[in-house]
């Protein structure tokens, strides 16, 4: 069941609690008929008033930590909280809309279109102002490699992942998402991130890149749950808005073709092109989809 | 000359460009009467859709830099480009809000209300979609250190700067700041941050706590110009909404009681406390007040 905007913004609804959402549910399953997909234009469901992005991969983490830091690819704080970093909220795009290469300093004294332009799979959740989970959408977290590498020292990511961060346009309510038992965490985690059962959400993923599929994956290998990465930012007092957005990270699994990105895929060697079309695919979520267009 | 907020967001008139602001500035001066200060009261003059925060002060980076990474303070990338993140855009608060003191991880195993919570002295920069700027407040960038120095690494700042940021309520066109001659950059900046004559922005800025002033500082020192950070945004293609927030970092100086922040001006012996009033005041901008409350 897929719950699309009803007008320019989901962010009334959302407001409104689980108990509203739960009955819009309930009364569009039980309708009958619906609006052909044909004649729907997908819009942007929410625009987030802030965007997170975590990093809740334990693969993805280490997988790329071994090349940015070979002599630490997992800091110390990795398995003791969902690490995460804001991103920019005006670059949330919809499936469908271009993504032009951006430009920056991609090392010392150099500054250009990016030569290293990536994709990242990922999902995105949509809260209300108690970081309770509105529903679900698919999230590309467009990267321009080079220059994050370049930029990122002491302050993280900046604009190599500014410029467009792609969703699915429907938003998936939780209810129907199916969940899988969450991972076994090492150290236990403190009290107020503690989720006993814990619940992933068992969604299949995949990416292809110009119909050829680079990357097959599921959410439910995320070492962090939905749950305690909210807890995380709720726990801190950081101010909440409805329709609030929170990427999970790249989700990688354990096996090869499980990369959630061509840097872990490929190593290096391989990026996007002008005119590739990227397409992030889930039996539970749709299609979230963009084409690369040249730089300005 | 003082802007105040026409009515609930000045989002309006910043989308008109820079010939109505000019146009609404020149009215306002010729017009004799004004509204008594005392019966003002303060708002958000806009709520931005992302705020930016910099790294914009040599003297800055270097001091908390050697305190985090003692064995490299300025990152290879720091003279080549205005180092900067995101922060969360509604953590942004008028001045005279109360701040209440965050709880986070502060280290391993450990989790509470922050014991190393800091003000952090900055000028923020409010701007229209193509990054010109529009006025200038001041900033404080409240920081929880122990909570930033866990959970930094990879990402940068998140949660330990995530609760508040206050401005002042006051935004000052360009026109009415003193402009300064630029510092001398060593090397010299790439073609797209080249600034020549640069301008810096001549702002006295002093910061106390509980009336006893701790900071005197002046924003003509930051090494990169407020050109040159917009510049550097706009050129990578991020895109930009009218009222769009961007802090310059913590300005700090060359001599001793010039530190913008009590991590560099204490070095880690004096915190802020339960009840402390801090307020960042400058001869052109105004103060920018907030009280500490208890953690909840």
């Amino acid at each position: 069941m897929l719950l699309g905007p009803e007008a320019r913004s989901l962010r009334h609804l959302i407001e409104q609690g689980p108990d509203r959402w739960r009955e819009v549910r309930e009364r569009a399953l039980a309708a009958g008929d619906r609006l052909p997909l044909a004649e729907c234009k997908p819009l942007l469901p929410v625009a987030p008033r802030d965007y997170v992005d975590f990093y809740a991969s334990l693969e993805h983490a280490t997988n790329v930590g071994r090349m940015f830091r070979p002599d630490a690819p997992l800091e110390p704080n990795w398995r003791r909280l969902p690490v995460g970093y804001h991103g920019r909220a005006a670059s949330v795009i919809v499936s469908g809309t271009p993504v032009v290469r951006p430009r920056g300093q991609l090392g010392e004294g150099e500054f250009g279109p990016t030569r290293a332009l990536d994709y990242e799979c990922e999902l995105g959740l949509v809260t209300d102002v108690h970081a309770r989970i509105f529903g679900v959408v698919l999230l590309n977290d467009w990267s321009a490699r080079d220059i994050q590498a370049w930029e990122y020292r002491p302050l993280g990511p900046f604009l190599g992942k500014a410029f467009a961060t792609s969703i699915s346009p429907w938003i998936v309510p939780l209810e129907d998402i199916p969940a899988a038992p969450a991972r076994e965490q090492d150290p236990p985690p403190l009290p107020y991130l503690a989720d006993e059962p814990g619940h992933a959400l068992d969604v299949e993923l995949e990416v292809a890149v110009n119909g050829e599929v680079l990357t097959r994956t599921n959410a439910r290998g995320l070492y962090w749950t939905p749950a305690q990465m909210l807890a995380h930012v709720t726990a801190a007092g950081a101010p909440l808005t409805a329709g609030d957005l929170f990427g999970t990270g790249t989700i990688s699994g354990t096996e090869p073709g499980n990369e959630g990105c061509l840097l872990e895929r490929f190593g290096g060697e391989r990026w996007l092109e002008d005119g590739d079309e990227v397409v992030l695919r889930s039996p539970n979520l749709g299609e979230c989809a963009g084409r690369v267009m040249p730089a300005r």
